[in-house]
C-alpha cells in the first residue's frame, strides 16, 4: 500500500501546488478489480498506525476489500508522486517507499494462519526488491499457500529501478515465485532473467510450461506505438495446450496510466476462476486494462457488463 | 428544466466527491442558442418554488432567456447525473426526473394566453413521455400555437429509456406533433415509428413531406465512427424541393457531449427564421453542434461569427 | 441513505456552481460513529441499483459499516441540498427524498431473519414520516428485534416539515417506538407529543420512566445561544435512579452542523454498551457532538482518545 | 461595472494562483438587491464589446437586472483585485479601473431618452472621480431625471484614494448630487466636505435638511469595533421630522466585506419605495448589510423573509 | 510582464467563474527557459509597486530569473485573458495591456549601465508597438548593447492586432532591430515587411544574410494542419553557409498553446551559446516548443535531458 | 526543508482527497520572513536531486531566498502532513522526515567555506534530533561561524516527539548551541533542560545571561487560552539590562498555525539587526507571529508597514 500523490494534468511535479490523493499498490489494485467483479477479497499487508494508515484502510474498504488481516505498526507510509504525461512527454514517477511500515515489518505477517481460509492467493513481484523483510514475507506466503494447496498467481512486475544492480537476486527470487504459480503474468524478458537463458516471444510459452510444472496460465501483454504519441495494447493468454491473442487495440486518451496492468490481471483472474475460455479471459483482461486508463486513480472501477460491451463501439456516445 | 450534476472528467459517478452544477433541458438549450444569436426568447416551464428553482431561473436569465412565463409551484426539481466518457467508455447518465414540479404541474400552463405574443414555438419530444401532465401540456401548446398561426418546430428527441414499453403511445403522440410542425428534427427511425411503416434514409424526406402537409424543413443528423473512439457528425436539411447535406466532420476532443443536438437545432432555426439557404442552415447547424461539444455544460456559447469561421481551419491556433 | 449535496461555504444554494458530495442518513451516521469506536455494525437499508446507489455503498464501506444486508432495488436515491450558514444566517436544507428506493421498498426488508445475528438495534424517527412503507418497516423491525430480545435505541429526530399536519400519526408511531426502546433520545417536546400531555424538562425523565417500562436511558440535549451568533450544547443522561448533565459548552466555529446529534448518539450508545458511568456517557456524547461540528460531512471521524481529550483545552494548538 | 478578482481566503494577493471571478460595481449591487426584492431594474452603463463585457452582461442578467440600456464600446473593462482579510489583517484592494470603456465613453449615454420610462434613479458617487466623462455623465443623468421628476437617491461612497488631491472638486460635485437627491446616503464627514463646514453626527441631519430642500431621507451607518477583530454595524435613518437608529449589531464572521453598503442601500430604498416606517427601513437595511457579509461576492442574495427573520436569533441553526 | 488569467479548459471567457493565474511576457518566458537550462539570466523590466507587481516578481524568482534590475513604479499591471481552444475552436485572447507601468515608464530603464555585466541580450518585438516609451526603450537597449559588443537576439513576434494601421512604423522599427541582431527569429512575412519587398521561404535566408551583415542565425518555424484539428511544427535554422530543417512533428494534445515560441527560442539560444550544430539547435528548439504545449502556463519547465529524449518515442509511457 | 501537505479545512487527514502543497522548514521560514523585510538571505541545506527537490528550490527562490549553497544529493525529501484544527480540535501533524536527503547528508555541507560571506547565522533546534549527521552539521556550523565572529541566533524549537527518550542528549546539544548564541529563542522549560536545574519565568532571564556570556537577547513567547477555543500570544524580549513584554494579544481566527514562531523570529531578528528598541523588537515580532496565523502556508508574507499597522485596529476593515 502506498499513498499516491499526483499533480494535476499539465502541471509538472516541480510546479505542483496541489496533489490529488489516491491509494496505490499492485495487489490492492488487483483486489479492487476482483471485488468490483463480485469476489470476496482480503488484502494482507502492513500499514502504519497513523492517520495516513487510516486513510489507506478506509480506501481499501471503500473498494470493497476486506481489511481484517491488515497489521498496524509504527513507521511511515510509503508514497509515490506522479506527474501525468502529455503528448511526447511521458508520465513520471518519484518513488518514496524506503523504510515504510510494510518494508520494515512485512515479516511479522503470520501467513500460515491465513492459508486456511483462502481460496486463491495473488502476489506481485514488487514485494521482492523492497526489503529483506518483504521478500522473506513473500517467500513464506507462497510456502504457506502452497502447503495448503491454495492456487497462486504471480505478476512479476519487474521494476529495474527498484532492483538496481541486484539482478541476480531478482532472477533467483522471481524464479522461486514462478515455480509456485499456477497463473503467471510475465514477459519474455522476465522469463529470460528467471531461466537464465534467452527467451523470445516465440518460445516463451513453451519454455515456461516446460520449466514450471505447476503453471497453468501464462499471460503477457504487448504495448506498441500507434500514431504520434498514442499506444495500443494487446494481451496473450497461453496454456500448455492452446493460446489466444487479442488484437492490438488503441488505448485512447490517457487519463491515468497507472494500474492498467493490475486491472488486466484482476479481470483475467476472474475469468480463470470462473472457468472462462482463453478468448474470454484475454478479451476481458484487455478491456479492463484499457478502460482503467480512462479512469483517474490506480483502480479500475466498473462492471462485468462494461467489460463485455468493450468492443461494441460505443466510445464517444452517451449511455442514457 | 433539470439540474444537471456531473462528475469531474475521469471520475466515475460511483466515485464522485464533487459535482459541477449546470442547468439542462432541451428547450432551454435551444433557447440559449437562439438568445446567443440575438433572438428574443421566452422559456415557458414550471419550476419548484425552492432555492433550486431559483438557481434554474438565474441560469436561464444568465443565458439571456426570458422567464416571465415560468410558473413556480411546490414540488421537486428533476435532475440528472452525468459521468463523462473517455476513450472506449461512453458517457453515462442517471436520470432522476420523476415527480418533478414540471411533471406534476405542466398542465397548469395557460398556453392560450401565450400564443398572442409568440412568433415561433419550439418543442422537444422529451415532454411527451414524462407524465400525462406534460404530454397534455404539449398537446395544448401545439393546439394553441397552431390556432394562432405560430410556426412550430419539433425535435423528436426520442429516448427509449423514458418510454419503456409505451411505444404505441410514443408513435401516436410524436405523430401529432409532427402533424403540426413546420420544422421537424427527426431521423428515419422516428419517422418509421410515427408513420407505422419502414422508412429509410433514402425515402425519409419524400415520405415526410407527403405525410405532413405543414412541413417545410426536415432536419436530421448522422453520427459515424471515425478512427478509434472518435466520431464524426453530418447534418441534412430537406425541403420539399431540395436538400443539402454537409460533409461528415470530425467532432474533435469531447469536452461535453450533452446539448450538441440542441445547439444544432438553435442554429438551424436561426437560419430558417432569417431565410438562409439550405447550405447555410446546414453548415451553421453543424458548426454549432460540433462547437458545443468543446464547451462544458449543456449550452452552446458563442457568436454568429464563430459559426461562420468554423471551416476556416483555425482549430489549434490562438486568436489574438 | 441520502445523497447530500452542499454548496461551498459563503455560497447560497441559488448561486451554486459546485456541490460537494457526502452521503447522509441518521442511522448511517450513528453506524459510522460506532464503527469509528470499534464496533462491528451493519446498516440495513434499501439503495437503488444505480451508480448513485454504488456511491452510497462505497461510502458506507469506507466508514467501516457492513453492507451485507443492503437491498438494491429500482428507483431513485433520496437527496438533500445544504447551504451552510454564516453569522446570523442559518444553514438551509432543501429536501428531495420523496419516492426514493427506500421510501418505496423499505417494506421488502426481511427484519425477522436479521434479528438472530444482532446485538443491538438503533432506529431514527426519520423513518416514520417518509412513507407508509418505511413506517411499516420500522414497526416490523422493532417487533422483530423485541421478540428476539435485542436492545433497541430510538432517536426521535422529529422533523415537523416531514410530518406536515400528520401530528396525530407522529404521536402514535413515535410512542410505539418509545415503548420498545431501552435507550431513548427525546426532548420534553417529543415526550409531550407522544404522551399527549404537557411534559417539561423538570418532569420529563420521571414521566418517561413511568410511561415506558423498558426504558433504561433517556438522553436529551439543550442548545443555547452564546454571544452573537454562536451556540452552546449540553447533554443530559437520565436513568430511573440518577442523572448527569454536562455543562453548556460552546460549539465553536461551525464547519458543518449536520450529523452532530448522530455523533452524540453514537458515542452515548458506545458508553452504554460498555457500561460506562452516566458522566462518561454524557461527556463522551457531548464531545462527539461538538467535535462533529468541526468536520465537513455528516459523520464524526475520530478516535476514543479524542473524545477523552475534549476538555483538555488544546483547541487552537498543534498536536505534533 | 468592474471585473472583481479575489484571491482565496488566507492567500495574499502576491501569492495568488487562482482568482475567483465576480462582477462588481456599486449601482449594479444595489440593482441586484432591488431585483432580489422584486423590483424591475435596469442598469445603465458602458461595457466593452469583448468576452469580458459579455461576462458582465451575463452576470447582470443572472441577478435579474435589465441590460437593455447597456452601451457596448471598444476599450477595456475596469477591474479590481481583492485579498480577504483575517483577524487583525484588513482586506486589501488593488484597483485597476483607469481607462475603462465606462471611464472613456460614459458621456455617450443618452440619459434624456431614459428618463421617460424611469420611476426611480440611483447613483453612486464612485462615478464622480473616475474620469471627466463619468462625472459629466452623472451630472447629465441627474439633470435629466430631475427634469422628468424622477426621484433620485445618491450614495456618496467617497473614496479618498480615487480623488487624490482633488478634494475641492469632490466637494463641488458631491454637493451637486446632494442638491438633487431625495434619498441621501452620507456620513457627517461627507456633509462636512460638501457644505464646507464642520458637521458632526449631532447636527448632521438638521444641517442636511436645511441645506437640501429636496431631501426626504438621510441615511448613514456606523461601524464600531467589537471584541478583538470583529465589528458591529448600526444604521440611522433621518427625515425632517423624525429619526430611527438601530442597535449596534455584530456583523459576525466576515466572508466577504464588499457590497455591504450597497445591500443596505437596496433594502432601504425598497422600504422607502414601499412606504415603510423608519424603523422598518433601518432594520431591513441593517439586515441586508450584515447578511451580505456572510455571502461571497459583491451582492446580497436573499429574500424579503430573510430580512424580516434577521433578529430571530436563528444564526447557527439549521433551517430544514 | 503581464498577468495572465485563463479560464478553465472547456469554459469560455464569458462564462468564467475562476481564473488560473500565470505570469507571462515573451522575454520572461525565454528567460525562464534559459534559467531551466542552467543559464544565469536577469529580466530587465518595469513592474508596478503593488501586490500584483510583487506577484510577478515572486514568479520570476521562482523560475530562477534574476530581478535585480526590475524597476518598480506606480501604475497598473498589463494583463491578458485566455480561453483555451478545443477541437475546431481556437484559443482566444483578450489583451488588456494599455497604460501598464511598463508601457508608461519603460523609458526610465538605464540600459547603458546594464550593458557592462551582460553577455547576451534578447528582445521581443512585442516591445515595439506597446507605447512610445517601450519602443524608445527598446531602441536604447539595442544601442547600448551594440556599443558594448553584446550579442543581440531578436524575436519579431509581430502581432497585427497590436500594430493596427501602423504598419510602416512596424517595418521601420523591426528593421532597426534586425539590423542589430546576430540571431533573428523571423518569418518570410516579417522579412518582407522589414525589407519592403516580397520575400518567400525560398529566398528568405539569402536576402536576410545579404541585408543584415551582423546576422549569424536566422530561425523560423512552420505550423501545418495535421489531421482534423491538430497541428505539426517544424523549425528551420539558417546560417550564411548552411541550414537545417526538422521534420514536421505533431504537437500532440494541446494543454496550453501560449509560450511555445518562447520555449523554442530559449532552447535555440542555449544551443547557439554552447556552439551546438545546426541540427542540435533545431532539434532542441523544436522539442522545447512542442513540450511546452503540454504544460500549463506560459513557460517551459524541464531539463536538457528531456529535450534530448524528445524523439525517443516514450510519449504515453510511464517513466518510473 | 520539508514538503508540507495539508488537508483542506474541516477535513481530517484520514479522509483527505486533496493535499495543498507548501514547503516548510523552520530556517526557511525565518529566511523568508527576513527576505520579505528586505534582507539578503541564503538557505544552506541539502535537497534531493528529484522533481520534489526542484519544487523546494523553486519555492525558496519565490520567497526571495538565495539557493546558491543548497546541496543536491540522492535520497528522499522529508515531509509532513497537516490537518487543520477546528474549535476544540487541535491541528494535527504526521511527520515523515526520517531518512531524508538532509538527514542523511547534512554532514557534507562545507560550513567553513560559508562563514566568510555571512553576516548573521540562524539555526533551529530541529536540526539536533533528526540524525547524527544533522546534529554534527549543526555543531560544525556553529563552530565555523563562531570562529569567524559571525553572530548566531538559535531557536530551540524543542519537539519532544522528535527526541523521544534522548532527553539527556537534547540537553547537552541544545546547551552547546545556547553557549554560542547571541540571540536565543527559548522558554523557561528549554533553559531548565539545558541548565539541568529548575528555571521559571521569573528567573529565566537572569539565569540565562549568567550562564551564557555571549547572550545578548533572550526571547520567549507565552500562549494563553482566551475565551472558548481561542488563544492569545505575548512576547518577551530580555537583555542583560532591560526587558519588554507585550500585552497578551488575541491571535484571531486561525487559518494556519504553522510557522508563527518562525515569523516572530524573523521580525525580531530584523529589529535586532537594525538596532531597534526592545519594544519595537517585541511588537514587530508579535505582529508577525500573529499575522502569520491568518495566512495559509508556513510563511509570513507581508511588509514592514503591516507590522507597524498591526495595533491600529483595522482588522475587519477594507484597505482600498
Amino acid at each position: 500500500m502506498l499513498l499516491r500523490l499526483n499533480a494535476l494534468p499539465g502541471v509538472r511535479l516541480s510546479q505542483a501546488r496541489d496533489f490529488q490523493v489516491h491509494v496505490g499498490g499492485a495487489e490492492a489494485n488487483v483486489a479492487a478489480g476482483l471485488a468490483a467483479l463480485g469476489h470476496r477479497v482480503e488484502h494482507v499487508t502492513v500499514l502504519p498506525a497513523s492517520a495516513l494508515g487510516d486513510l489507506c484502510l478506509a480506501d481499501l474498504r471503500r473498494s470493497g476489500i476486506g481489511v481484517t488481516h491488515v497489521l498496524r505498526t509504527e513507521g511511515r507510509l510509503g508514497s509515490y508522486f506522479i506527474e501525468h504525461g502529455s503528448g511526447p512527454r511521458p508520465a513520471a514517477i518519484v518513488y518514496d517507499r524506503a523504510g515504510s511500515a510494510f518494508a520494515e515489518h512485512a515479516d511479522r505477517i503470520a501467513w500460515t494462519g491465513l492459508a486456511g481460509a483462502a481460496r486463491w492467493f495473488h502476489l506481485s513481484g514488487i514485494n521482492l526488491p523492497l526489503s529483506s523483510q518483504t521478500s522473506a514475507s513473500a517467500l513464506r506466503a507462497v510456502e504457506a499457500m502452497s502447503s495448503a494447496g491454495i492456487p497462486i498467481s504471480f505478476d512479476v512486475n519487474h521494476r529495474p529501478s527498484l532492483w538496481g544492480d541486484r539482478v541476480a537476486e531478482a532472477a533467483r527470487l522471481e524464479r522461486q515465485m514462478m515455480d509456485a504459480a499456477e497463473v503467471l503474468f510475465a514477459s519474455a524478458g522476465d522469463l529470460s532473467r528467471a531461466l537464465g537463458r534467452c527467451v523470445d516471444q516465440q518460445n516463451a510459452a513453451e519454455l515456461a510450461f516446460a520449466s514450471f510444472p505447476k503453471l497453468r496460465y501464462l499471460i503477457s501483454t504487448r504495448r506498441a506505438h500507434r500514431g504520434d504519441y498514442d499506444q495500443s495494447l494487446s494481451m496473450q493468454v497461453h496454456t500448455s495446450d492452446g493460446a489466444y491473442e487479442t488484437e492490438a487495440t488503441p488505448v485512447g486518451l490517457v487519463v491515468d496510466r497507472i494500474g492498467s496492468g493490475d486491472a488486466l490481471a484482476a479481470a483475467a483472474l476472474d475469468g480463470i476462476m470462473r472457468g472462462a475460455s482463453l478468448q474470454q479471459i484475454a478479451e476481458a483482461g484487455l478491456a479492463a486494462g484499457i478502460l482503467k486508463i480512462g479512469i483517474a486513480g490506480d483502480r479500475w472501477v466498473g462492471t462485468r457488463d462494461e467489460l463485455a460491451d468493450f468492443h461494441s463501439g460505443i466510445g464517444g456516445d452517451v449511455k442514457r
